[in-house]
């Protein structure tokens, strides 16, 4: 089941930079910055107009992120979906014929569990299933 | 004044195709769909877990969205902001040394009225600033 629209994601070559570009122009304001071990992204969520924006930056050249800004260069890298069960959400997504990236939820930003669906599956879209923690609501 | 995310725009190479696949895999309800003469484009909103997913497909092989298919592939297009007063909005990015698309609000989808920044702007991420019609609150 799909609850809402969690976040949307660019990916950026220099967090500090896209951040400050995004502050600048939309009045967006920084919540929260981590680097997150398991995808070897720099990342940051903003506050926009009420929404969560998303921007990742690569941790070393051989993050899958310096992969998308070398192949892509930077911009919209994935929209991100909240579900109460992600790993029931990526079943019904293979159940229904979407081919996956990640079988099994792993661990993402902000103690949330994550997994993505191959852009090939929705249009060339890469969409991310986030189960927030039970005591966070985002939200 | 950015109010919220009016919705995510992708491109699509066939409309009907995608309103399929969508709502066949995600659940997506289809809200509107209509042929917007000024941008020879075909669109369509789904509902999907509360937030507005434009799905746009070339008129023709001269749309700009048939360039942009043919340039990068299908998948995400575009960010819509939602502000009371487009125009105003629009002024704001400019002083704030954001390369325009559009200096003046054009004809969009629904009624509304609508310009684009460019996205060289924006870390590479084309966003659109949406003025809805009075009547209508959409959110």
């Amino acid at each position: 089941m799909i609850q809402a629209l969690d976040h949307i994601a660019l990916a950026v070559p220099d967090i500090d930079e896209a951040i400050r570009v995004w502050s600048t122009l939309t009045g967006a304001a920084l919540l929260h910055r981590e680097f997150v071990e398991a995808q070897n992204t720099h990342v940051a969520f903003l506050d926009l107009g009420g929404f969560r924006l998303e921007l990742i930056a690569p941790g070393s050249p051989e993050s899958t992120v310096a992969k998308f800004l070398e192949k892509r260069g930077p911009g919209l890298h994935h929209i991100a979906l909240k579900s109460p069960d992600g790993q029931q959400q990526l079943t019904d997504f293979a159940s229904r014929g979407a081919r996956l990236i990640n079988d099994k939820l792993r661990p993402g930003a902000e103690n949330t569990m994550v997994g993505f669906v191959h852009p090939g599956a929705l249009g060339g879209v890469l969409v991310e299933v986030v189960e927030h923690p039970a005591a966070a609501d985002h939200r």
